[in-house]
């Protein structure tokens, strides 16, 4: 069933919808048309079915964005970290019949730091084409301004919350940052943010250079990179409780 | 000298100029307007002074988008990987200067498996705000559509050309993939594409999953994730002499 012969795929291929990432801005309040660029809302404005992490939130971005149909008429179906395996190949069930759907996430890019993925993945195992579309990428812009090595880096997600393992998973990512050459970033739960500050300055060599990405793309965004050493000379940044990337480089 | 104390870098934010990293289209030719958002034009008209991987592609660019002034009334330095440390801190002299400046790469989003970090790195170092516009990045592009683990993910730029260390590296690919559940992204020259393939289907695991993301934001844009046993059973993909960005997964 996973392997389907090349007769069946060109068959799906013709007859069935496509799956459409749709980005979406990553600051609370952004504009849509201030990040994305005007191909997105023309092909916005083809779907009439939308598959996203947040109905409300999709619904809201799908309303600044001018969508011309009213926003009832559209048929929203929920694929968050609650959903079962079986659900996400119901959700395809509309694109073999031969309708395009609309995958939108919480915020910037979906299918990346998000629970779009699998959805993805099965189109491929089902022959469905995939289309990702332009949009803001906090991950990518956090490596573009950082200054840190663009030529390998990894993304690793949260950190595990409990003290020892986080503070595990920082000297990990120091030694992989120093021996590769890799820039290694991560997030937090953004109330926990200060109190990640503490542990990397606690834990990282001083020469380790840090950097911090809050607020991308947002009238208020600070993206500022420093050693170590730097950094424990300076009061915290202000990042308690807002949206923030971290990366650790040489 | 790297150590800026507050006051200076006070004094450096409010009279320097800034460094806008300025995204243009990943297809050879890319219209901008179809990737990039209103706001990069805007920006990109208020700039008189670019630093570029290649100026003659800069150019080319900067004139597609509709740049309103004279392309011949802008300054172009270039930076690539031929230039050497102490020619960086020269490109940066007119932002001390209070000029702003704009970071154009050779394709897609600039500082990203490009020379252009160190540029980056060195804003950070004399207190110059550094800004990353949004636009398309074939990295992030392929892992979005990949169906890959987009929760934890790392690029690794070119592979190794000399056959055994290049067998190695994918073995060492593979390994994290699995171990880590950290997908694997990598590039390689367009000629060498089908080499590749060949070797990614000799050493990987019938299980491992491989994406091929081939001319991303083109017409004939082809992205597809299959397991290694499924791809073993097709032809090669048409992806010679063609950009592309290969991951591998579970």
């Amino acid at each position: 069933m996973n392997t389907p012969d090349q007769t069946t795929e060109h068959a799906a291929k013709t007859s069935s919808g496509k799956l459409y990432l749709v980005p979406c801005p990553i600051a609370p309040d952004g504009e849509p048309r201030s990040v994305l660029p005007q191909p997105n809302f023309d092909i916005i404005d083809s779907l009439d079915y939308f598959i996203v992490e947040n109905i409300r939130s999709a619904r809201r971005f799908l309303s600044k964005a001018g969508i011309s149909r009213r926003i009832d008429d559209l048929l929203f179906a929920e694929l968050n970290e609650h959903t079962a395996p079986a659900e996400i190949e119901e959700l395809l069930k509309p694109l073999a019949a031969g309708r395009s759907a609309g995958l939108i996430s919480e915020a910037g890019v979906p299918a990346v730091a998000d629970p779009g993925a699998p959805l993805v993945g099965l189109c491929h195992r089902r022959g469905i084409r995939v289309i990702p579309l332009t949009g803001p990428s906090s991950i990518i812009m956090a490596v573009m301004a950082s200054g840190l090595n663009g030529q390998s880096f990894a993304f690793n997600g949260y950190l595990p919350v409990k003290a020892p393992e986080r503070i595990r998973a920082i000297r990990q990512f120091e030694r992989r940052a120093v021996s590769e050459r890799q820039t290694q970033l991560f997030i937090e739960a953004p109330y926990r943010n200060t109190g990640l500050w503490r542990d990397l300055l606690a834990t990282c060599s001083p020469a380790t250079r840090l950097t911090v990405a809050a607020d991308i793309t947002a009238p208020d965004e600070y993206i500022v990179t420093r050693s170590v050493g730097e950094w424990r000379k300076l009061p915290v940044p202000e990042i308690a409780k807002r949206p923030a990337i971290f990366a650790i480089g040489i």
